[in-house]
């Protein structure tokens, strides 16, 4: 897929994407905010995000609920226009890398009242007291995280948020949905390449919620939040219809689903992976039905979000 | 709750909004279209609404998957700008009349591919075909409806997509949510009084999307969709906030929960109505959960929409 | 279906399933336990049953959660075989009457840990802690039920647990399934004939669970639960395979499904009675498909017990 | 939790459990059998299982649904009385070994109507017509599975189904659930040890359902279904109360939850997996909550039996 893009691989410009350039950042993925950046197939983005809340969680003590200003969460860089994108294209990123960046302690965890995969939330609605609201601040280098005194956890960062816009609406940034947006899925990494519908003139790219690293479902609803900087190629495939986030690696292909409940999400992401598989490598799609009961993984992206994100993924290796 | 209103039960001006007052009509609840009208609380308003399919499923051979533009559905008059409201306020809009309009048979209800309750969806993606399309037109009048040559329905018409703005969203008017929107709960009807809470400066009211009647869950996805005459009269209770809409009757009071699944959209509207009774009417919120158990009645709108709406309610002479 | 029954509409000798007789009660809907009684269609029982907690709840100071033994709960009258009933036959059970017996208050509800529909369970697992445990204890009589001082509940019984066995299971009775069960939904109630299809030789009809009243959803988990005496007559109708339990009453038919999540509970039900509109009623499938969608009503049994129940349901007189 | 079983890691007698031995096979997990075997803790027990079809899908071109004899599915070997097992102790199952038996093609797979994860269900009840039902027949050794002409897959083998005895229930072999049964994960495979809750004298242990390999989610339903001879020794653990069966391999500790929908049978894994860190390891409540969210695994193992599983996982590097 990454052969059919317009820039025919070849890099071209770079683009500074600072916190200057950006000016104010975005809260939904919409066609209606002003383009920061227009660039063309092939250019590099250098961004430098914010963590999920805007760096408002500072220390330990401070209460989460009195510090977020709901619903200004989930600070997104962007929209960059893309040159010639129209809907029923695809916008392929490849992220380059993602560096920490500002003061340690750079990353930041909280559980936050109704929100969370083992607590009642807003749509989970209960009657029990929530739990007590908590901030941990963790030193986050490449080198790692500090978990605690005991545990430093390898740096494994990914992009929590990265999308396009969807073509009337503009959602919130904390939804994932078929236009990518906030997944929350590990695999949305360095070295990989992440497909997206184009639903709009110039696609619109946001991007944001860097973690240092998060373990799959995002159980407490907040992974190890980071501001980062973050350098990606945006290339563009011409009229390849999609209709959700698909994703591959150096391993394997991968198709991201979102929805509630999880089965659904799970359904949507294994469904468009025989979708692909019949598509792009010729499988009958009966076979790839019975193929992927066999070799099919699941990655659970996150539990805690308003839909929940699987990704369905198969290895390269028996595709061919 | 009524008697909270600004107007003090005053009816204000009446406000014609006829198709050529609308002119474009709107497929997104959000603050970035251009109101329509401004009003003061206690105003009328005199609404021309299209039905779900703006009239392009106008004969039962045609194919509603080649008619309808996606995501262009479900069409919307409004907004509205009511003079006041500011966030933590609460728009109460009292429903007069819903008369149909337009040449006969007013009526339509189509099958849509991956669409509706009892097939496969973009949600609860499978392998199995569609059902083949179809759609029905019925004649509507205030005398009933005609479903076919034996069979004629009462005509019990409520408005199915009825709300205020989000605040920074712009979310497709086929989602119901906490600002209202495509709930389809046959109790938004005439004698009815439903409340919003305020997102945005003005409000911001939308409504469309009439039924000309509806059972429970609108299984199939599409009601007795008609054109209409829609009368309202929109008050405004200054700094009552409420997390989910509200409803009541002559009968009893109900809120409004719409989520997925089904069951989370009856959390939230049963929580919503515990609250709603320890806050106004001084109940114990043990006792509430206790009487609900008892006496609480679930209204199930609709389990095809993005979001399923489910009202719960008790009868207002256990409320004194 | 009634005509259709063995008895012709005839009835037979009166059985008295008395505690004596009964002696044990069971806590499972299975075949592996001796029958109590051996009955011809058409013949009558008359059964004292428990309420849910088998009395053990007789204090508003108790503690539920030491006074139940898990999984001895909900204990039921039975099996009672009824001769010539074999797998594909189906059990019709008219329910004549329920009475309330034993000393007052003899109605009884109570909070349970991790039990209810607004509370994290065994199920919805999660961290907040639980309510405090509590017990309401009521008057009941056939005049009504005391809820509190200021508040009188008509007196509205039905049976809560009512079914036949598995074929080779034995299922808690708290689970509602395709055999009936503890589906919790109050149209199970005087004047109603109840359908459930056979799975084992002599059926083995389970009863129990009264209730005073509940409302929709049972929503705390525990109704106004009652021991009683239940008046049933119960017939055979053979060879009339059903997939789920089905019911009629004066004004409307039924059918009965319970699964997780509410929203597959709520499709069973629908598609049970779309097939029995088609296959009883001779209505084409997708003209049910259409009609259920403007004049099905649904019930929420219970969203509660481990699986959850919904009543669809249309007006007889829209089947003729 | 291994060295505080009652056989101190010595291995005890080998008892073979052939298809002679054995006689009838189960279709319930419940105390109604008669135990084939009683072994001591630490004795090892060398069974037969059949496939899930019981052989009856011999060859691609036969009907799954006229040769599979419902409710008479997925036949279990046991049960296995474990002396001085009693309520609230653990059995500890290490399995040794798992090898294909029977004549080439060993293995097999089928799309079932109504059952499977991309098509409508008896319990996601549709009206769409039903995929054709297909048979795949695989070679399946040790060295691997031949998928097609092209792709042979390694042979990854694991046992389906294993648990031990509900106290009072008898309930069908294809359902998993606290008791374990038909969980499908693939980690219950060789050098893992499972630990289950004791609900009985005995214990009762059965297996059965070996898969050659099989895919996160097990998505059409049917693995790579073999016969097999599985290899496992068996060990007590006396008054350790677990709520769910757990697992432990060389490299992680995973706990596993059963339930509907998916994201209820996630929770329930995540919770039991703090309450292990908790309870054995010393962690504090918060700060297991917060580690699973960046260091925890999900394993997906089945969304298509009557509950799904889940395996939640943390490295043990961690643990120390």
């Amino acid at each position: 897929m990454t052969t059919k893009g317009v820039a025919k691989g070849i890099a071209g410009r770079t683009h500074q994407l600072t916190e200057e350039v950006q000016g104010t950042y975005h809260y939904t993925y919409g066609p209606f905010a002003e383009p920061v950046l227009h660039i063309r197939p092939g250019d590099i983005v250098v961004a430098e995000t914010h963590d999920a809340f805007e760096g408002q969680i500072d220390t330990v003590e401070c209460s989460p609920s009195e510090r977020l200003n709901v619903p200004f969460l989930n600070p997104q860089c962007g929209p960059i226009y893309v040159e010639g994108a129209t809907k029923g294209d695809v916008i392929a990123i490849r992220i380059h890398s993602i560096v920490p960046r500002g003061p340690q302690p750079a990353g930041t965890a909280a559980l936050i009242p109704e929100f969370g995969g083992l607590v009642g939330t807003t749509n989970t609605a209960l009657l029990n007291d929530p739990l007590p609201e908590k901030v941990m601040k963790m030193n986050v280098t490449e080198d790692g995280i500090q978990f605690n005194d005991k545990i430093k956890l390898p740096y494994e960062p990914f992009i929590g948020t990265l999308g396009v816009s969807p073509e009337i609406e503009a959602v919130s940034s904390l939804q994932p949905d078929y236009w990518g947006a906030n997944m929350d899925v590990p695999d949305v990494a360095p070295g990989a390449i992440v497909y997206f519908p184009v639903q709009t003139e110039g696609g619109y790219v946001y991007l944001g919620d860097c973690h240092g690293t998060q373990g799959d479902g995002e159980l407490c609803g907040t992974a190890v939040e980071i501001p980062a900087v973050v350098t990606i190629q945006i290339d563009l495939i011409k009229q390849h219809p999609i209709a959700w986030p698909r994703l591959e690696n150096e391993h394997f292909v991968m198709t991201l689903g979102s929805a509630r409940p999880l089965e659904d999400a799970t359904r949507i992401a294994y469904r468009e992976l025989i979708r692909w598989m019949v598509d792009d490598y010729g499988w009958d799609m009966y076979e790839a039905y019975f193929f992927l009961t066999q070799a099919g993984k699941l990655r659970v992206g996150n539990i805690v979000d308003p839909k929940y994100t699987v990704g369905a993924s198969i290895r390269k290796e028996y595709l061919v």
